[in-house]
């Protein structure tokens, strides 16, 4: 990838990331009663933090079907709550048992273990009630159509259902998890949120069925190229680039791409699915660049 | 009260449990891969279970409007998934550290932590993508409306927040929380969904926002009245009965109504406001005798 790629890159990742942060910001509670507590939380778990890589998705697919910035700042807005919600579970002592996030204490070490199963909660409402108001999108259809994907990306049968695989497999031989297995596992737990992250633009640009389905089948493999890195990254990162504890799968004997595939076979087969996933985008022609720019990143992302 | 309106409110309550019960039975997922763990504790937690007293007034709401028995039975339901996540959350030994729900060991005894961190979280999910289906209501713009509302009402500046304020309460000296303190906590804690479910078959029956300004002045003197109650029974009701472990707010030296009012005085306040909450039902005439009879079984209920 030439370097003026990168920078377009680099430059639309940092626009999505400051100004979905922007519309976040003004969406969260802030007051200064006694639940105020509550409000703190949320908004440190969910601002300051992280790559903003599902803000931009939403923003780029939104390009190829010029849907209007506030709509995608607010879906955006709303998906990034879903996915701080669901970090703070996942670092609950109950769950992952993990004291550092974002290179920040998390937020049940920040506050306390209640306040944070709140501050979740809370982020979980405050996405839907985002995307139900009508500064998201002029036509109600269309806000319920987003609901709908987000909630089902979200619940039993998405993100939820796939953390409940991942904390039933630390249970298991880890010798004994197929990568047919752990590939559902992580098209669930990361996978159906990154997925409708990159077709949300279709859905508010009320898109025909085709090119959402194109944008499902890249996110479909990029997803999984991105899990796959992250397993890697857990393996050859350090904390302070990735902002999170390092070597937990393998302290926990845990099966990842990387403990079935091995490192060279992982690195290979998260190149080869962003390739896919460029692939994918062929029918968008130039105006898809940007999305062919985020796989290359997603491969190539140290942290 | 006549013998025969305690048969007819009796009647539509068990009506509004039963068919109530059957519509979350068929919105709830099922299936035997891995993750159908969390599945089996959404359905443990959500389904034969408490009064559905939320549930009855959307139902007596929603006949008032003339709105179909499918739009209330989806709505009554979404708000029955919204409060037992809560319920499921609420007893996680982080928060109120409950053992005994509805006569059942709860959640997270019967599963583990983890797995009712994530059935809640599930539920919640599960509330918004019912609410959003085209089945709910025919205009998706009442569907937005629904979604606005339970969003909110569920939310930080709802139910969450009044969780925040109750363990936050549970940090103060009881003598010191006022009167208007525990009216606020209370308002938010529980009378935010409450008031939700007396005012949808207003939204689901696109009502004037007189009759809807009135449904929810009941609910806010009702719900009040419906926590006092709620008191009077953590003194005075027996475990068998109120299906949880009783004595725990004194046990806890928490401020209560019944804590600052004295057991008299709480009594006589639940059943002013009560009559307060008829009082609103004015302009309905007989139509909203159902809700009349609510009014009066909530302060006499012995569970």
């Amino acid at each position: 990838m030439p370097l003026s790629s990168h920078r377009e890159f680099d430059a639309a990742l940092s626009f999505a990331a400051t100004s979905t942060e922007h519309t976040m910001e003004r969406l969260l509670p802030k007051g200064d009663e006694g639940e105020a507590r509550v409000f703190e939380a949320m908004r440190y778990s969910s601002l300051n933090g992280g790559k903003r890589l599902r803000a931009f998705f939403v923003l780029a697919s939104a390009t190829l079907f010029k849907v209007g910035v506030t709509p995608a700042l607010r879906t955006a807005s709303a998906i990034e709550f879903v996915h701080a919600y669901s970090l703070i579970h996942d670092d609950l002592p109950a769950m992952d048992d993990d004291d550092l996030r974002r290179g920040k204490p998390s937020c049940h070490k920040q506050f306390d273990e209640a306040t944070a199963i709140l501050a979740g909660d809370a982020l979980q409402a405050l996405a839907f009630e985002v995307l139900a108001q009508e500064q998201t999108h002029g036509d109600p259809a269309v806000r319920t159509a987003l609901i709908v994907e987000l909630a089902h990306a979200a619940g039993a049968q998405g993100m939820v259902g796939g953390q409940m695989l991942d904390l039933l497999a630390e249970e298991q031989d880890a010798a004994e998890m197929s990568i047919g297995a752990i590939t559902r596992l992580q098209r669930l737990k990361t996978g159906a949120l990154i997925s409708f992250s990159c077709t949300a633009g279709a859905l508010l640009g009320k898109a025909a069925e085709q090119p959402r389905a194109a944008l499902s089948a890249y996110a479909h493999d990029l997803g999984l190229a991105f899990q796959i890195v992250d397993d890697l990254l857990d393996v050859e990162g350090d904390a302070a680039q990735i902002g999170k504890t390092p070597g937990k799968d393998a302290a926990a004997g845990k099966a990842t791409f990387v403990s079935i595939l091995g490192l060279e076979r992982a690195r290979a087969q998260a190149g080869m699915l962003a390739e896919q996933a460029v692939a994918h985008l062929e029918p968008f022609g130039p105006a898809a660049d940007l999305l062919r720019q985020a796989a290359h990143f997603v491969v190539s992302r140290k942290a």
